[in-house]
């Protein structure tokens, strides 16, 4: 890994964002303006085309459900239960009510919290499809009370999809589950097909086709952040342990060879145990070749003057993911600003979050954690302003409220509040 | 105004958004290009350019607000104080705190709110720089704790800018605003020149130009949702005054040609009166053709079979502003799913929301309120997952996690525990 001595230049982990190529682009309109038009058919015929194989139906079935639960130990149903378990409670800890405040004068406002109608969730293909993005995207919306959720993932050219998705997804009671991946799946779920209704959100990382889609659909149906490549930082000093340090790097790079490992000390001596630790322990790994790619060109070691010098470094990078392994790591929690997931102390390595803990593994990418949140149950509820004047409210304040719509030159909002007063 | 009964036919305030021609996406894309290339020069020759005036700075002077007081009246001034008072009071109401949960095995989890470092608000040009706006965005940003505020708006031909925007922002503590519009603005937001530090989050109204900019923007910085054109739904019963409604409906015609003011009433009788005063209230409008123009096109009254169908016309329509003017109109509120603000009954005329009671007049139009919110203090903070594992946690879990992992292929990720078990 690079180590570079900081003392008082500015870091950036954000690069640019992909918006795709015009040829992108026109591909994933003309996508989405021919499943407006044909529906269902355009459906089949994407598949077809783009995951090479002929389906009969887009929707998943009982048997196949049951067929992926003999794929699985009961050990492992068991663990993804309880993983389910854990998110839940930690999301419920999050729930919002309605609230109404009372003046004196008898007005009355409030926010009024509703859940979204429908979420469709898009679980990617391939290695990426994980039993643990359907806990993450689909518990968090059904806290919120979301009544239909759906899912749709590519399906193999077998027209199979994973067994552990299947298995996560029914024991979250999802049962509108559809085989349509790309730019389709996303058309097909902001303005609906035959067999597939249209939903008020769109969540789940994806593709280019995916990303654009989204950004496409916008405003049809709310999405959430497009999704860029992974990343964790870890802020240490000389009290953490090099081979565990390294070892967390490697778990995020061998996510994708665009993945940024990144260490920020204040300690030369422990930048260079967990260089070495790096280069021992990525000759074993099963998925060498990636996390090699994405420790040569985004691994970086900073070493800070001092600690306060570090944690500044750290809310410029604003990561993804921030481990905090120092002498006192929770003395350090309130000068962190931007962090999509602080995990404090040795025992809270990434994987205890991305997995099971309870907390969301859905986070900003980046350096987007400067303005965006772990996906959340407020991401599935809405806000209503509530406003009730009452009549003495009305006519203590009617003369102010004409005089501010007159300067803005609104006759009509005047005239709106007199028509009151006749 | 056309009137309708529904007996089971939907209804829906959706209409297709405006992405832009592609001539106008590669003008926005131009347009950004050059303000990351040149900065400060291109913001001075585009301000030339669309707004026709040649400035010397872009950002405006402390003589320019002195002198903007001088144009409004102290009572004037007293009540934008006011109504900014009433909207801060509201808006402080939405706080929220950071949280730590302790399990009993040693295990902390929680929520770490912060708030965003910078936020852009634009200011459209024109008869729409409206000092209530100003008001409106920049307050909850204020609430949530947003160091840095930023107005930008377009300059007129002279160079100047409205009194009430800067008596507005001067009034709620807002010192940087640039005399910038259009695309322009919004690239410089984004990415920064030499002038204009770039900022985490746009936020505000605009042209086509401008939606298009922030489309393009978004994940380089956070944008709020792209307005579409304003809407009223009146759901009222036999108890509402005929004048009252017809007036409320051409408050909201009068913005645009594009505003919709819909009634959705059991009561023909009330449908037919309130044709009426429509007609006669317009004859006296200043703004009459724009309103005539909004009630000939996009105006309706909707008769239903009974109240309960109305409400569920209702939440199809899933409107900006809703009021309700019913014998017991909070008895309702239950039964209202989607909407922006709902004002309850007949002394919650629209306007007392547009200026003065509290929440706020940014809200989702376009039926987007099935999703979105009133632009709210949330929009202005993040939240940080906050994971502290204890060694006990880790001990009883690290197997279960190490089998999840593997079961997703993530071999490192589940080595990472087992470095910590050696």
């Amino acid at each position: 890994m690079k180590i570079t001595r900081l003392s008082h230049q500015k870091v950036s982990l954000r690069r640019s964002i992909d918006t795709g190529t015009t040829e992108q682009r026109n591909v994933v309109q003309s996508i989405i303006q021919d499943i407006k038009e044909n529906g269902d058919s355009a459906l089949f015929s994407y598949t077809e085309k783009f995951d090479r194989v002929s389906l009969s139906e887009l929707r998943v079935l009982e048997s196949e459900i049951s067929q992926a639960y003999k794929e699985l130990s009961d050990e492992l149903i068991g663990i993804i239960r309880e993983a389910a378990a854990n998110i839940r409670s930690f999301h419920q800890k999050q729930k919002r009510e309605t609230w109404i405040s009372y003046d004196e004068d008898g007005t009355m406002l409030g926010q009024k919290i509703t859940a979204l109608d429908s979420v469709g969730v898009y679980v990617p293909g391939g290695t990426a499809a994980y039993p643990s993005s359907v806990l993450m995207n689909v518990i968090p919306a059904q806290v919120a009370g979301v009544k239909r959720i759906v899912i749709t993932t590519p399906p193999t050219k077998q027209g199979n999809l994973p067994a552990g998705v299947l298995v996560a997804a029914n024991e979250l009671g999802i049962k509108e589950i559809y085989k349509v991946g790309g730019a389709q799946a996303i058309a097909a779920l902001a303005y609906g097909t035959e067999t597939i209704p249209p939903v008020d959100k769109i969540i789940g990382p994806g593709n280019i086709y995916v990303a654009l889609a989204k950004r496409e659909v916008f405003g049809i149906v709310d999405i959430d952040m497009i999704a860029g490549p992974s990343e964790i930082v870890v802020l240490a000093d000389d009290t953490a342990k090099a081979n565990e340090i390294a070892a967390d790097l490697l778990s995020q790079a061998e996510h994708d060879k665009l993945a940024s490992s990144i260490l920020v000390t204040p300690s030369m001596k422990l930048a260079e145990e967990v260089n070495a630790e790096v280069v021992k322990q990525l000759s074993t790994l099963p998925r060498k070749e990636i996390a090699e790619a994405s420790i040569d060109i985004y691994g970086h070691i900073y070493v800070t003057e001092n600690l306060s010098t570090a944690i500044a470094t750290v809310n410029e990078l604003a990561p993804e993911h921030l481990e905090v392994i120092t002498e006192k790591p929770m003395d350090l929690l309130n000068e962190i600003k931007h962090a999509g997931a602080i995990f404090l102390g040795r025992y809270s390595s990434e994987p205890v979050g991305d997995y099971f803990a309870g907390p969301n593994h859905v986070l900003p990418t980046n350096g987007t954690a400067r303005f965006s949140s772990p996906l959340n149950v407020d991401d599935f509820i809405k806000k209503s302003s509530i406003i009730s004047y009452s009549e003495k409210a009305f006519y203590n304040n009617a003369s102010k409220i004409t005089k501010l719509a007159r300067l803005e030159g609104l006759e009509a909002h005047a005239r709106a509040l007199e028509e009151r007063l006749k």
